[in-house]
């Protein structure tokens, strides 16, 4: 089996992340024919093209692989690093910024406990770098090497990786107290959602059409639709009377209790469960993430 | 010049916009095999093909040319509408899912005064869908053709684009209380500045490194990094404790006059240009967007 020169492989890595050849020439503080030249030389070791040179670029089939190799050995490099701080803490070895550790998140889950649960890490000076994205859709990360671990709700494993679940999030529907009184005076009913539009987070996200089948037993249902990609967004938006939204009870809890948002359908709420997945690799890196997300959730979800 | 069959434009825009075959003919309500056929039908007649049948899908040069023609005509739809709807109130024309009214916005302005904005027009049941990115990169929606209008930091217009400037957005560097005290006892200084980590939005964003060269006259700057997705997680982050950020001055007031953030370059902040592009269409749509997004700005940036 062949090694892979380190430097070429950040390199690859470098122009992926960064998205083009003079980007990474200055992450890496070179120029930007030797970032071109290390990446020739590694095609050459591979045999073949790694990166597709469009607008933007993208890894091919095989660039993808090798960026996944590259962020496996940089996890298994922070633990060194971290070992080698710990016997000589003075060194402050930590939060090399090409050395950083990428998960997925859902985007619900960061606008409610996981930014708590990562907590300590962040403090810790753990070079975090958190990607959001659709619940549904935090896999294909994983899946496709550009991070060590993702909260999902998909709970099949993937070759390599190991699962843990997390608890679920109870999602429930909620509307600004004035808008619901005006349009859904006998709340939400089998024949009152058609009338009133929900906002979501963006096509990807089904979750309000979910609840709504779920809770009236529908096979499915189509809303009329707002879409805006931000959680903290959605709830601003319900807030300003757009539309009814369905979210994490946890991000709106405060504002039931205060009156000013109303919960369309007591007792009707959407559990979904989250399970997080990482690499099966013994790091202690990797170990301490997933302790404190499974800390986090076991303190905020059911 | 050719005409084309509306029914396999808006074909061609579901199923670049869902994703899927099987998506596009749930929100059509068709089959699958109609959903193909008619996708077929049209890249006979424009004589190439319109989607790459890859995963994710994705369309080629000629589908986005034509994605982009389908957004026009719905736009000039949504304005027939709108028209009828005033002469026929009781009809409810607006709010047909499949209509979707997109434009890209910068998260900064989404978390702070886009939503205000364009409160009036959601509220009026225009069926808008937000896309949210990184202010240097929203243009390229709207030069893709997957965006009607977009606010950016870019100032140059596209070609059949028209430009209006909507005000500057101001930056500055803030910390927790607490955090502040301990790590930057001096505040942010030009030699402090390395000692600290930043949480930024993403890897394209390089608001944080831009602000220190700045205000340090220095010609570009490497900083320790976190990253979080999300405006309100970046401010969460701060709250917390993990991290310096550079934040739009809207978001932090508040938190700033109340003590629990400091500001630590008192008198130094960024002011970062936005522009409002769109199609250079008579619309009434169009017009009531700009004209929103024009007072909003007008009220909120300097």
């Amino acid at each position: 089996m062949s090694t892979f020169d380190p430097i070429a492989l950040e390199c690859l890595a470098a122009i992926i992340e960064e998205g083009g050849f003079e980007r990474a020439a200055q992450r890496l503080n070179v120029t930007q024919s030797a970032v071109s030249q290390r990446l020739r030389a590694l095609e050459a070791q591979v045999g073949s093209v790694l990166i597709v040179r469009s607008r933007p670029l993208r890894p091919t089939s095989s660039g993808q692989m090798l960026l996944k190799h590259t962020k496996q050995v940089r996890l298994l490099r922070a633990d060194l690093e971290r070992d080698l701080q710990e016997l000589t803490p003075s060194s402050q070895g930590g939060g090399r910024e090409e050395e950083r550790i990428a998960i997925a998140v859902n985007a619900d889950s960061i606008a409610t406990w996981a930014l708590e649960a990562l907590g300590p890490l962040a403090r810790q000076r753990l070079p975090l770098e958190i990607i959001a994205d659709d619940q549904d859709f935090t896999q294909e990360w994983l899946r496709s090497g550009q991070v060590l671990g993702c909260v999902t709700t998909v709970k099949q494993a993937l070759r390599g990786c190991r699962m843990v679940p997390l608890g679920a999030m109870r999602y429930v529907a909620v509307a600004q107290a004035e808008f619901a009184e005006r349009c859904l005076p006998r709340g939400l009913t089998q024949h009152s959602f058609r009338e009133v539009p929900f906002v979501s987070f963006n096509r990807k996200d089904d979750m309000s059409a979910e609840f709504v089948a779920r809770i009236f037993g529908l096979k499915r249902v189509s809303l009329h639709q707002l879409f805006v990609p931000s959680t903290e967004g959605q709830l601003r938006a319900v807030q300003a009377g757009w539309a009814v939204a369905v979210l994490p009870e946890l991000l709106v809890r405060a504002h039931i209790e205060d009156g000013s948002l109303v919960d369309l359908a007591p007792g009707s709420s959407l559990p979904i469960a989250l399970y997080w997945h990482c690499w099966n690799l013994e790091s202690a890196v990797l170990n301490a993430l997933t302790d404190a997300l499974i800390a986090g959730a076991g303190a905020a979800l059911a």
